[in-house]
């Protein structure tokens, strides 16, 4: 294999990276070239991967990396008079929004080929969610991806094999070596598959936080504007809100439980943190690609359509697209909520008691999610199975007045007991104090955008 | 798998070292003992060994990882009486010195199962020369080697499958992956395959100059302390000679051409900074293992063996023992020079003439070895093949007043002409100058040795 006339050396295009060198574009190619063809050895990426997150690389390395791995597969067309939009969020506690997201969009009129993933570590996925539901199949072809937003307006799927193959050897083998949480090989891995979906318009929701890859706004404020910078590039318009990730996002952490909250989000009763996540994000989406002329109606266009039932309908359809019995989907989208007809619901479900009188001041987001991890809802290693059936509800929220004893989280579980060490670290995750320590938090602190005439 | 009721989380322990932490010695025992078992992924092995690379390893690190690799197989056992020992070489242009020390050695009781390596890029490998006579077989059991050191005194021969396998994994990764030179690395890899042949006294024999993996000579001495302190550590007593390489070894490069050169230094004939070399890197090791009182009368020991022919009559018997007919190994060791009679010749000789009149100021040995390693006398890659005859014979010494037009150097090679391009690096290679510039320096510029009252 040769390159410019010259026998390919990936050894020596580690060198330059491990002395701190910076890449040409031509450099970028050989690799992911090499990545995607195989002729590159595994060890040779563990090493590069970490050459990278020790030396990092400058926006025009992260660029050209992004850049590479987009057209190391096919990439998506659509007609041209479609206004295609995704959301992209970097993984949160209870972040169920793109489920209400994507039909309240495609209420609106527009295109979403959502191309989502699965939970890891304590993060949940939103295909895992989704496939709580009996039916739901998260694998649809290009044609068929074709056909459903042709049909509905939204669907969401997994990666398909065929879209940025680069991406998935190297996202092992980051996950493999601690080199996830790396800034250009974050922003390549994210914007690439964004590129590759043929959008006009993503928002990218960034989490900081305790229960956040970024536990500050500084550090996912630099991702932000990575992101931004990388999707405006390849000509997506691109922004990036930055949100707050301690507290679990609604009241339900889970598979199963967030698909039920995500349904009552969809008829007009989710809660208000969440729903105010999805007005905002789908506002500036709705702002961004020009179907509404500001952010404020926007959100009102995205808050209507799940006030009015037709984001609900939109899901409906969607689920069954996407192989859900009509039965099943018009029962869970039908104005009952007795969801765990058509979802399996965990053996056990315990609830645990407020130890004080007193003001909620703070739920442990992180805490919590590693003890459902435990108790099956996640995956330690990509390929685990996990349980749809476990996770908890909660039924205190921020700023409540509580009195002792008084339930304040149910957990459903399949294991008899809970542990000891598993209540203690549960019980931890709240904090009672008084009133005048509490103070309200919007969960978007700033939007982030380029500083392009079209997207004001 | 698990290690103190812990599950084995690699990703976690090359987080450790990505951060810059210092490993305890269970966690490298974690890593070598997945290294040997396969439990670990390779693209996490190429990860881990750049983060030792970028943010190297402690002392205590480096002596633990040294002897956990030395662990990872089997090690060498030898009757009591027996003063085992070694030489090792960092690698250099025209290293043959272990072809008349390790016969030498014998010659004066040691007993040397000299495990030796293969050529690499532009240095060359000891297994490489021999492997130039016909018959000579480098594989051989741990049962026969054991035999040949009982019988003959000396042997050299190829890592064993059951020796040090962690080594040889980490050495193909550290090969593709740009992270040989790094100081802990280089320590393990050298140390614990010489403290798994359960030597008495080692010598080793770092480089430094244009020629050799460290270019100055505190960069190599900062090497020798840390090979010298890990191999004291084992309990094996080791001293580092500090030697420049800068022009070859000898007159002659490659390997039929070295092998012809070591017997001529066997026979007492030898070029006199290759006999210097012999001599005192063996009376080093004749004195740390208490045959010669001093360092003087260990050389002289040497020099005598080296003159008398007991070392050659060694190096005949070990010729045999490893597979060479009696009848060419007495050809080669007897007065006859016409060792092609037994030794593939190159189809062609071309002699290049110096430019000027002058004195030999220097000859570059990295230019020389990087020509004859494109004319197929080194390898690129571990297991491509090499042409044993293609070489060069140095027709004039440093130091040397020399007239324009007589030839300096000879080179074998089989393609039909040598390229513009190799003709002028050659020609640049020679040094041509006056008297007054030219200094006599000694290879052997420091010994290292512990503080060790044994040892003085």
């Amino acid at each position: 294999m040769s390159s410019n006339g010259n026998t390919i050396n990936f050894t020596e295009l580690i060198k330059l990276k491990r002395d701190g060198d910076q890449f040409s574009p031509a450099q970028i190619h050989t690799f992911v070239q090499g990545v995607t063809s195989g002729a590159i050895q595994d060890s040779q990426i563990g090493a590069m991967l970490m050459a990278i997150w020790q030396k990092n690389m400058s926006d025009e390395e992260t660029l050209a990396l992004t850049r590479e791995m987009m057209n190391s597969g096919e990439t998506l067309e659509w007609p041209k008079e479609w206004r295609v939009v995704d959301k992209h969020s970097t993984g949160g506690v209870g972040d169920k929004v793109s489920l209400p997201l994507a039909p309240a969009l495609a209420a609106c009129g527009c295109k979403v080929p959502m191309i989502s993933g699965r939970g890891l570590a304590h993060t949940g996925g939103t295909l895992d969610k989704l496939e709580s539901i009996p039916g739901f199949n998260v694998i649809q072809s290009k044609q068929q991806v074709k056909q459903i937003l042709q049909d509905v307006g939204c669907c969401i799927v997994g990666q398909t094999e065929s879209l940025v193959p680069a991406d998935r050897v190297l996202y092992a083998i980051r996950d493999a070596t601690s080199t996830v949480d790396s800034l250009p090989l974050i922003t390549s891995s994210i914007i690439s598959k964004k590129g590759a979906e043929g959008l006009s318009a993503l928002v990218l929701d960034v989490k900081f936080g305790r229960a956040a890859l970024y536990k500050d706004l500084d550090s996912a404020r630099e991702l932000a504007q990575s992101l931004v910078t990388a999707g405006n590039s390849l000509g997506v318009k691109t922004g990036a809100a930055l949100t707050r990730m301690d507290a679990p996002i609604g009241q339900s952490v889970g598979n199963a439980v967030e698909v039920c909250e995500a349904l009552e989000c969809l008829k007009g009763r989710g809660p208000d943190d969440l729903t105010e996540l999805v007005t905002i994000l789908g506002g500036h989406i709705l702002r961004m690609c020009g179907l509404s002329s500001t952010l404020e109606s926007g959100k009102e266009e995205i808050a209507l359509k799940l006030n009015n039932g037709e984001a609900l309908k939109k899901f409906q359809e969607m689920l069954e697209a996407q192989g859900v019995s009509a039965d099943v989907a018009s029962s869970l989208c039908s104005d009952e909520t007795d969801y765990f007809r058509h979802m399996r619901r965990a053996a056990h479900q315990t609830e645990l008691k407020v130890p004080d009188d007193g003001t909620v001041l703070d739920i442990d987001g992180l805490a919590l999610a590693e003890v459902l991890h435990k108790l099956g809802a996640g995956r330690t290693q990509s390929g685990e199975k996990i349980d749809h059936s476990v996770g908890a509800e909660i039924l205190v929220k921020m700023g409540q007045q509580v009195q002792k004893g008084e339930s304040w989280i149910r957990i459903h579980h399949n294991s008899p007991d809970l542990s000891t060490h598993q209540d203690s670290v549960l019980q931890k995750a709240l904090v009672i104090g008084s009133r005048d320590k509490y103070n309200v938090v919007s969960r978007v602190a700033e939007f982030i955008c380029p500083n392009n005439p079209n997207m004001s």
